[in-house]
């Protein structure tokens, strides 16, 4: 099934079920009140939920055109956000643009992200100052439920929920300070974004495999395709990042677990989900990084697409960056 | 004022008011639902939150006694936590135990941790295994309204609503191998706990001063005093702490802001707040640490005093470290 969030005046919104051709969604009024209202009692919803889903699909429910609503992230805050690095050629390439040493890890990486706050596929995002070096990172992730401490890798999957697309906004300027201090990012990671339509692992078919989103995500960058780049590189499939995740706590529901960048080894072929592993790209053939950082008022769009799908799999991103406004 | 959360079978409890001499406390029905509620609606609740802590001291509304109610942590989970660092020898001594570089840096070292879960002060502490060298580090830490993007340091004390004390369990095996990789912590840095109290700073008299909660913090490991370590050596305010946090993000109403471990210069007269620092001290005299990391049932115990106080300023904590239960 496919669910959404439609903005209210509460920071969580309101749930949605949406049809599977994202045309139309319809309130899941009397279910659930809210996306973490939903997971939190998954047991108890996902039945009724989904029996909607088929009303809508089927027509019987007519529901609303869903370019009709304002849509919020379908996951607007979240208790817990954990972002992963889990493909590795996103971290040779910043190794090279940041003149960083390779990370020895056997385990892997990941970092606890802002999670208050998460900024709906079409609005405007607005940052405190070009001089950061505005970057995006284009991923995939998954909303989990309750998952106990010590739930090993194969058994980890019972509690994905949902699967969504983010995009992890980042500032280049600060990050490898702040990574040289050992903990972690604060500046450097704002609050994210994420596409609005989360959907269960089954509506992803073949796309949804060993524990990975292996969707092509698109990116473009004022309308001009940056990338197209399989996720099909993952080195950690998303049961090893909750395992990893949830080794010493107990992960509340409504967790959201990223991938990191999606990106490949393949990248003078497919492109790029973020703008500072291109700039590496130029580092290595030419010296010196071209490709510049975000300006106010630049567009960036992301979709996501499975083998054989016209249809973005999480629907469409679109936002534009602009400078931060205290007045507003 | 002095307030309190009383468990429930809701995640965030039932606040209450908490008498200034802390034998009393009162539900605060009809105001505010729970701190988390409170910190929302902090210009129209905390007056009348106010009133009725005069009739709680007043004695014109009896409550209940405090020993008498079940406590969880004040704020038994949070939309965001951000711990920093700021006391310069605990970072000399912890570089000395983990043989690590000195961190450069011209800022507050900071990382966001795991907030969807904090220990009540009388809660056993659960973990998977000994082996991951378990320790405390006991801490000062804030409360804050809702901080705009950007606010600078001069102006951030505006935005301190109430004042907490912490016990940021750590994991001491993991946490220098998570801290290579730059990503900050997962594993190392499970839920933390709370002291039973929280404070408007006005409560901390002398103790609230330049930002900083100068308090003495005195932690017991089985009884026996292991520190009273007075928390005069913050190299940097909670203002200089909230400016650095909301340098690139709006702070959420409800996000904790944390000292890091409070330690002193002095620890060879004062103590320590953690078993690390302790251990260091051994390496730095005789070669080799030879203080144990905690065991389960263990008992560890953390209260701080003001300068001419004998009650506890945000009560007690008396927690037991065990062993974790997939099945309980």
């Amino acid at each position: 099934m496919k669910l959404a969030t439609q903005r209210t005046s509460s920071p969580d919104g309101s749930l949605l079920v949406v049809s599977r051709d994202q045309q139309r969604a319809v309130p899941a009024t009397g279910i659930a009140t809210t996306l973490q209202d939903a997971v939190d009692r998954w047991d108890e919803v996902s039945g009724p939920l989904e029996a909607l889903y088929e009303q809508i699909n089927a027509g019987t429910v007519p529901g609303e055109r869903l370019a009709s609503l304002t849509l919020a992230a379908p996951l607007p805050r979240a208790w817990q956000w954990l972002d992963a690095s889990a493909f590795p050629s996103h971290g040779a390439l910043m190794q090279r643009a940041f003149n960083l040493p390779p990370i020895d890890a056997e385990f892997p990486l990941m970092y606890q992200g802002m999670s208050h706050q998460f900024y709906g596929p079409f609005e405007d995002v607005p940052f405190p100052t070009e001089a950061d070096d505005i970057d995006f990172e284009g991923e995939f992730g998954v909303i989990v439920g309750e998952v106990p401490m010590g739930t090993p890798a194969e058994r980890a999957l019972d509690y994905v929920r949902l699967a969504v697309q983010i995009n992890d906004w980042s500032l280049r300027r600060i990050a490898p300070v702040e990574m040289k201090t050992g903990f972690g990012w604060i500046q450097a990671k704002p609050a994210c974004s994420l596409a609005p339509i989360a959907v269960t692992p089954d509506e992803l078919g073949p796309s949804w495999c060993n524990g990975r989103v292996t969707a092509t995500l698109q990116v473009r960058r004022n309308g001009e395709l940056f990338g197209s780049v399989p996720a099909t590189e993952m080195a950690y499939g998303f049961h090893e990042l909750i395992a990893h995740a949830a080794r010493t706590r107990a992960l509340c529901a409504g967790t959201l677990i990223g991938s990191g960048t999606v990106s490949s080894s393949d990248y003078r072929t497919v492109g790029f989900s973020c703008i500072t592993e291109r700039r590496a790209m130029e580092m290595i053939d030419g010296g010196s990084p071209q490709t510049p950082y975000l300006r106010y008022g630049e567009l960036v769009e992301m979709r996501a697409f499975g083998h054989e799908s016209t249809v973005p799999l999480f629907g469409e991103m679109r936002q534009r960056v602009i400078r931060y406004d205290a007045a507003r």
